[in-house]
């Protein structure tokens, strides 16, 4: 077995994602192609780094995670393949798979140059079918990565939303996605909390957002009583608000990048 | 083979379908998984079961038939897994199998609480990934219902929409779907058609919907002229209302929950 | 190894998709199903032909190609199965297959008459699942097209979007497709476009659409600055107005159908 999955911000109103599945079946006929999501926001390797991030730990060993979100498609930035521990990662060098690597033990980095596993004639605007896709196959079917092109030293990195200490007992934290269900999901990990907590010797804060207060953090979303915002750590490890059956983000009329304080009391 | 389909409200735009489908095909290489529709409106348990019950049949037997649509994650609600003569159901116990479980000849009914099938450590906000996703995986490997947890007695059921008989040569029918083309499906089947018409020995009728009368039922779409309103057994085997490549949705400005007049004349 | 791929107007909202998925399992376990698009506009047969030129041939060899966008379901279109060289084609007679047929090398034309091979009772309104969905399933079993009904001639075919000229050094070109991305996508082949310039000895050009003028054909995207306008050959071989990590759709204000001007000077 030979998983593939695929990342994209191709939408799923045209041909894209379907040819580079034809291509992919076409070199390896035993491949199994998984979507992780291919509505990323058009360009947002951000979103696409944290989507990754959220979901890749949660496949079988040897997958191979390809991701093409591309802004540079074309240009002089580069093709990676990364080989971690566990798995194979295939993408731009543009950042979208820092999240990830910073999770992962890095085996070895390669520039993926050998064209002779590129589709030929190869196009300059969607390397997803012509480079990634290709290369990715080639990958899971067993060919070396050293086949794919040198190895390198180092990979792009995205700036990482943390939260921002403004007193010893205050910190201004950010809203880095708000998903399917209106639940505004924070920058700020389960294990910052509790150190905070540790540090400041108490359990009470304050979470102040808009002109809400938020007093504690709750279990699950259906503690939540009418349109009541909660506080709770979501599935992904980082601190949420949200609405039970409904949605903090109309709530709150808030959008990706807001800030909201926590204070220690 | 063993398959598994998945029926959920996550939206494509996040990491949580993809996320699932790593944690199946990491514990069970060989579930081969099948997207029902991961568009379900948000916490819409009844669109859910409707979604369900006209697919769910189409399958091979032996399917692992999955459904998160959840408003009540992490809180008491109980996780059923049931099994009838032919699938596999596995879903939270909020009413969301009892259309198809209506039709079914159930075998077992296993309230699902054995944590050594859980992903650990379990979220309490997506279980999804955590417990549905792994039941699933292991039981489609299969491992014995009965390993799950203890056998219940009862689900929760659904009131489900019927059409009201307001005269002896009168009824009310409710829309309990718009598809995709606009078509109106209603709560009347095609059996209670024609038993009204047998009991009142006639075939002529009107439809009286909004200012509109329909007064026969089209074999297929194409019958209809322009934006002509047409009705016809769709199907799903219910009474629809439509427009020839047009939609009945706009044409009306109808929404689901609407209701309609039939009258055997 | 069998590969069935999707294309319908189905979207994704409801069990329409999951349901074909059903029906071909259950006749052919061992099909590997591959969706090209289900959000193909609603009864758009010429946006589906477009679609599907532009991505089956990246498929293995055998490939059944399967297209439902089908505004006469239950008319007295035919439903055709086309055997080419390479792969095999199951579509209603609407055009939908005619882009693609252009570039094949024809072998069979059927019309499918036998219900042997059709879900029973068949629905005059559903022929994806009743009638497409198996006929494709029996086929990518090995079932000889002979037996799914009686070889005819021909098959309809789309008018073609082409350019036309308008003077000896000028054309107008049409924006056949907006992609995912707000790039439009012409119906000016690259070969058209150097014939033209071989035969009036000259690469300079001006391509006039709005009020913008474009002077030269980019290599990729990124060459664009801001929001400029820029002209490069797409991924489909075709002429492609773009802007670089931008949306020329919004810039422009433009539809499909549109029409711009390349004046040789």
């Amino acid at each position: 077995m030979s998983i593939i999955t695929l990342l994209t911000d191709f939408g799923l109103n045209n041909w894209f994602v379907g040819t580079m599945k034809g291509v992919i079946k076409n070199i390896n006929p035993d491949a199994e192609i998984i979507d992780i999501s291919h509505n990323v926001n058009n360009f947002n390797v951000c979103e696409a780094a944290f989507t990754l991030r959220n979901s890749y730990i949660y496949f079988p060993v040897n997958t191979v995670h390809t991701v093409v979100v591309d802004p540079g498609v074309g240009s002089k930035r580069n093709a990676l393949l990364v080989k971690t521990e566990k798995y194979f990662f295939v993408a731009p060098d543009n950042g979208v798979l820092s999240y990830c690597l910073d999770c992962e033990e890095i085996e070895k980095i390669i520039r993926i140059e050998n064209s002779k596993y590129f589709l030929i004639p190869e196009s300059s605007t969607f390397h997803g079918r012509d480079i990634f896709a290709p290369v990715s196959a080639y990958l899971s079917s067993g060919v070396d990565p050293d086949e794919f092109g040198p190895e390198i030293k180092s990979y792009k990195k995205l700036k990482k939303s943390v939260p921002r200490k403004i007193s010893e007992r205050e910190i201004i934290g950010h809203i880095i996605h708000i998903d399917q269900f209106g639940n505004l999901i924070t920058d700020v990990p389960e294990s910052y909390l509790n150190e905070l907590f540790a540090l400041q010797k108490t359990n009470y804060f304050k979470i102040l957002i808009r002109d809400y207060e938020i007093r504690k953090i709750a279990k699950n979303y259906s503690e939540g009583k009418g349109s009541e915002l909660i506080a709770l750590v979501g599935s992904s490890g980082y601190l949420e608000i949200a609405v039970n059956q409904g949605s903090a983000k109309e709530v709150l009329d808030f959008t990706e990048g807001g800030e909201f304080i926590i204070k220690v009391i």
